[in-house]
């Protein structure tokens, strides 16, 4: 189990790094602006939840292995542009499994900081989202979390359902449990198109 | 007093949320957006605050009361937005009396750092206006009170009134003092469209 | 060499000051949105890097001076703004040795805190270009170091170079080293148009 984490807790930041590193491409920003781009995309969320939390030097800092993954996903999206944007579009799987890990680590560690319920599962969402509004705020772009699909409420259906099956069977079914519902939300939300603007 | 102080900073919590719900809704946020955007405007100047000084978990997220205040002025402004949209432009009470008591709070908590009287003003300020800051960064236009009415300079002279009479009198007589030259300001600054920029 | 650092430290503050606060003016702020503006590129790189190392208050708030150095910034720009604006265009000894000794700055608080030497690099590179990106995301530009001059690849040479020059010979020698290569390749790439831009 924990390796299985730890390596799509990896695979995650990987797959967020080539996201930010192709929004950093369609700003036509240099190497540098693409690289920081993938680095705020793939650690932000993580990196905000520590700071609230005040646990520092933040995580990444302490594990240089997530610089070099994010200095990978830079290299692949420059190598293999055109195929990297085809694999986004028709699949989200890794993507997916990312943010409901996010998510269930953002309110363990808050949990760990004996926060209530409420507040950790609001840092796990930020923890799962956070890194992309950052990311679009240096694009220049209104964050896509607040307008598109139902990507927050997804990782807050996920963590509601962590809390509640980790409290009556345990973390590990908690943990695999909320995965499914994030990609289950996710899956029909992008099926039927659902979504939950209600401005006028 | 204790519980004057209390129950202004629960109404301006309210009302900044309400703010940011109304900026969320005309940027045609979803729910989650709209949510955020609540929560960023009322707790975002006293989080950085929190965060400069290192004084983690942040507010908060120690006290849940707040999200669920937030929660309410999302809530109002869905069910109200007509109401709540005129009312906005007819009354500034609330939201002068929360500026001001934020102000006062961010001098008293940098303060308490030891930090200089310079300094603590400028936390005071900080506290009272990066709510807004942030709000209007994430919705894409220029922030508001780096352009229009002197709402930072009341929070400035606010400050340094706070400093100056709590010195020579007492806290008590400092805070409210800081309230009414802060409500003052704003009064006289629209009733006679006073203005800063000196910008050609 | 201590007294020379803290001048150019000094010198550096106020020439990121007026920096900002030429880029407040020509978004059209009012002085405290010029004032904001100045503080937060002076000191921006420095707070994130304090932050994210968990060194609280950031260094900024326990001394003022830095206040005053922004303030007096502020008041150069308002007074000399057509001056100003051309020793801007044609000089860049200051700023260039200001970001140097801010990215040596940022490497050796990361190396004091353990981090690893690749970390470190980027922690140096964060302190000097970070506070240029939140004065843009303010005044709702896209991040010039993103895009414009190999500005921040000119401090990751520096901050590579002072790790290596530190370990074989010592760290004045460093210091100096790491300004004259982000000076040299500051000049030659302005001179010769060097660009890293790659995206089509």
């Amino acid at each position: 189990m924990e390796y299985f984490v730890l390596t799509i807790d990896y695979v995650g930041v990987l797959v967020f790094a080539i996201s930010g590193a192709l929004a950093g491409m369609r700003s036509k920003f240099d190497i540098f602006g693409v690289f920081i781009m993938a680095l705020v995309t793939a650690t932000g969320g993580g990196t905000l939840r520590d700071l609230l939390l005040g646990s520092t030097p933040v995580n990444w800092m302490l594990h240089p292995l997530y610089v070099y993954l994010v200095i990978g996903g830079v290299a692949v999206t420059y190598l293999f542009r055109t195929q990297v944007v085809k694999l986004r579009r028709s699949h989200f799987l890794f993507d997916t499994i990312g943010i409901a890990l996010y998510t269930v680590a953002g309110v363990q560690k808050a949990l760990a900081y004996e926060l209530s319920p409420l507040v950790a599962v609001m840092l796990g969402v930020v923890s799962a989202t956070f890194g992309g509004v950052i990311r679009d705020v240096l694009a220049g772009e209104p964050p896509l979390i607040f307008r598109k699909e139902i990507y927050a409420s997804a990782c807050l259906a996920g963590g509601v359902v962590f809390l509640l099956v980790t409290a009556l069977v345990g973390e590990k079914a908690g943990t695999v449990t909320a995965i499914i519902v994030v990609f289950l939300i996710r899956y029909f939300a992008i099926k039927y198109k659902w979504s939950l603007s209600v401005s006028a």
